[in-house]
């Protein structure tokens, strides 16, 4: 009772939306009542964001783990049907493809643009595999919505406020990455200035952080996802892709961040690595994404048993790192 | 001769701007002929990007330090007025103000919108101070420019490449700052956009980037400021303010900004720093900005001669890191 | 033949071990062949490090992970005794517990010294579990020779190359923590430091380094793992408990480096966490401790069947990611 | 008086010494008595360390900068002999030389060891300049006792307790060199371990922290100096040669480094550089180090006028980052 009388005037004096929580912790054999009201960063992103996405049919965020599979970029219409049929038939559930790139030199490949959204359209109609594309400008996000399924936010963009709000005005799910060195709170941050916009659909995606290592791209911090199930109700992927820039450590890495809670991974998939246009060294066959899939299977099956649905297993997984709700009486 | 024609057949080839170098070296009493060919990432930033930059009869990169002064943010005008008064009293040459704010939380005040981009230039008719000011989206900066003269890209919006390009449309100078934790070639390349576009002033700046130090809000990167003036023309300058975010040390970083080489300063100024709605911990009074420009005529004058221009003893101080221009005979 | 004799040659000309490999690469229809002489900076981890290493009965780097645990700091006889009996219940193999602790500040509690190690050798004679124990000076060497099984060297003594030789000195195994913000290849240069004094018995472990995140104490870089275990064939454990600092993060995070091939994990348990006199908040209990056991013999089942060696699995699982074995014929 | 009882009572609880301060601030037209005790991590670096230390005749932390210049390693006897020579001749007030060497690799020249001290005793002798030369063990410190002045723990083993208990028990001056990615407050409870000992001649390094800038291989913090110098009284040099790793760099930020209020340089000089056994990349020659002692003179005259004491300038410069003095009446 008198926790809500506190909590509202709280909200008086700030105006500004907050999260409370109330425990009752025994202290050397005393009860301790102890009420924390807490203008958080990103309350939204506590109350409001979906735990589940339901994109084409596929849900994210569900009892079983998504695959989302493609090219980094968009190379002709032919490779992106191929890529397409071949992600499909290795067990991928959505397809990922660049139309537009955000390269660190202007000479580099720059994205097929508008031509490469019509392709990837043209594969989903063959495959019905629903497509998730990053768009970087208000300009690009109307060019994209008439394709494109998932709006992907790039790491580089990950600060880029004005476009956050941008997406955030559309009513398509997003895919926001974690910036190249930001933290868990910048991260979520992020996805409250799309919340705030009345889009509720976020993912979030931990694809690696910059580090001192050289022998890997950048360094994929899975402890982020545990930390960011226990903070927030959204879904959580891994993208182990550009989390290592190595070929041969997508499985290991694939295997261990379904095995810490991920609720679905990220993959750059290209049938000649070598020959590809962006991010060659990166990149898997379709053979092996198919050894992965299989390997999420057998770790979720494993770990999360088929009676009890994911969610619950989770939550009980990852112990709260901030207690949310209270327990007041 | 034959240097001349392995170049054009490079360019045949890559239909790409290089930088080409060719040294005589001498090892072990033999000399040795060294032809280096690059793709450098940043040929226009080498070649195209002009040395100094003249703005309202303020010439940056000149043979003496600017000091660019002012509010983080513009509160009301007033505050503009007064702020621009006072700046101008102390010393500095041109005005900073922030109209829209990058803020990590989209509840922080986020700027007074386009009546900040009004209130500045009546601030700049007043005093006769040109404006800089921050955009982060291509509709900022239609809205700016009847405002402002210098364009600002924040630090995180370093890589939103597409905000780059429209700068780069422009014709109006650009202050480009490096990234939270970008390194030396990023920045270089992203200036390269925006020289691609055709706009040849881009002024750097160095503004701190993230360590684990926690005294300090950023750690200023002083060595970037000779790194930068070695590898090319582009004026430098620092801004101490972000680049530690402590009061107490924008005099001793700003002492060494110009000791070390840079062009100018940028430092935040508020008369009543506890009060300032945005990043108020470092806001220096105008009182320490004037003690600071007087310790920047000292240490120039103490360090550069009159009868020499400061631009040719820096390129004596700063020995070129990489030699660009060749010596073949 | 040929091969070798180039071998030959540059082992005459540099009087230092070298890595050498040869592959036949197919590009655009032509077969080449490429011949690499490496110099590597650690030879001898890669050709003397053992790939298992028997303690006590108990097999590191064998077909099965391995689980080492037990207090931060040994606090008492009771404590340790206590706490043997405890992780040997849970199903851990080893004994961890510290007895001289390296703190950033001398004020805070230093361990019990040799009374420590006296303790942790009881609890060894009570339940039959292998020591391992840190040590930081040749002195304290000295001391715990009696006493413990398995030296550990601490992630702030890494670089401490004249300790690295003391314990390469003794024939005693050596738990080889990565340094703060070691990279790998420094993390195998240490590891060559106590090869090269003729110890073979070197077990890596991977311990979180120092990255901008806050929610973590540390950065757990499981992909280090997979690139550890590709590069060189010692064993390598994981300690989630250092790498995320936060009890709730320990579950999860040691699921993940089991599934990326980790050889075992080094855990902190302590059942009164919270009167721990160091390390409590990354302390678990033994149930805790139990229920991870379970896990991870869950995924280890799931992913490596019990017909091949975990050994071989392994070596599909992560391609190397440098072809260190030749194929020229 | 309530103020000491306050204290004492403080005192009484912990048993550790900690650093009380008391304010009275105006807000909002009303005064705040804010009474802070603090138990400090590094109480004796504040109120026993010597702000002035006294090495063959030279004040370091006096009321002029000092420079310390000569080879990274002694290679020989003349090498040693020559260096001194040119580094006096040059204006430097002691010689730095390694006799044993830190290495990342073991195969790497490791120093002479012993004779290296001989050597630089015989250049002293020769040149009247005092000694600074690394130990990394309790051995060496007793093997450098009769030849070295100044023992420095090097970057790498500033984490090494062990060691600096030792040094500490010595009673001759340190310079302890800042770790790779340590914080400021790492470096001071560093300080402390030596303090605590009962050597009160501590003289603390910034020599550059680990960063993702690949243009120099450290980034030399600068705003390092002038927070140590606002924390504590102990003299605080800078190492531009690792620092920056680039001797172009060397001359740009040995004059950034006085400027910001550094009590001296720690300079790499080898007259051929190319052919320097270990960290020629940084070397500079005499001619450069003359060059730099001049401009090293001109910034200190321009800044700091002969009239007022150097420290006093300093303290005014610097505004305490922490008030650690009361004015409570």
């Amino acid at each position: 009772m008198r926790f809500i009388w506190v909590a509202s005037q709280v909200y008086r004096r700030t105006n500004r939306p907050f999260s409370a929580s109330a425990l009752i912790k025994s202290k050397e054999h005393k009860r301790v009542f102890v009420l924390t009201l807490q203008i958080t960063p990103f309350p939204l992103a506590l109350s409001k964001g979906q735990s589940s996405i339901v994109v084409g049919g596929v849900t994210i965020g569900g009892s079983r783990p998504v695959v989302i599979a493609g090219p980094c970029s968009v190379e002709s219409r032919e490779h992106a049907l191929e890529a397409a049929t071949e992600v499909l038939a290795a067990g991928a559930q959505l397809m990922r493809g660049g139309a537009y790139k955000p390269r660190t030199s202007p000479y580099d490949f720059q994205g097929l643009g508008l031509d490469g959204f019509k392709f990837l359209y043209e594969a989903k109609q063959l495959t019905g595999l629903p497509i998730v594309s990053e768009v970087m400008s208000a300009k690009q996000i109307e060019l994209a919505e008439p394709f494109v399924d998932i709006f992907q936010i790039g790491a580089r963009n990950m600060y880029n406020y004005e476009l956050l709000k941008e997406v955030g005005r559309t009513r398509r799910p997003v895919l926001l990455k974690r910036g190249l060195t930001a933290t868990i709170q910048e991260l979520l941050c992020a996805a409250e200035y799309i919340l705030l916009e009345g889009n509720t659909q976020v993912i979030l995606c931990e694809r690696g952080i910059r580090t001192f290592e050289t022998h890997t791209r950048n360094t994929l911090d899975l402890s982020a996802v545990a930390v960011l199930k226990s903070l927030v109700p959204l879904p959580v992927i891994v993208d182990p892709s550009h989390g290592t820039g190595r070929r041969e450590l997508i499985r290991p890495m694939s295997r261990a961040a379904i095995a810490c809670g991920a609720d679905g991974l990220l993959i750059e998939v290209h049938d000649h690595p070598c020959d590809a246009l962006s991010d060659g060294d990166q990149a898997i066959t379709s053979a092996t994404l198919k050894e992965i899939i299989a390997d999420v299977h057998k770790i979720h099956s494993a770990l999360f048993s088929v009676a009890e649905a994911f969610g619950e297993t989770l939550l009980k997984l990852a112990e709260p790192v901030h207690a949310n709700a209270g327990n007041a009486r």
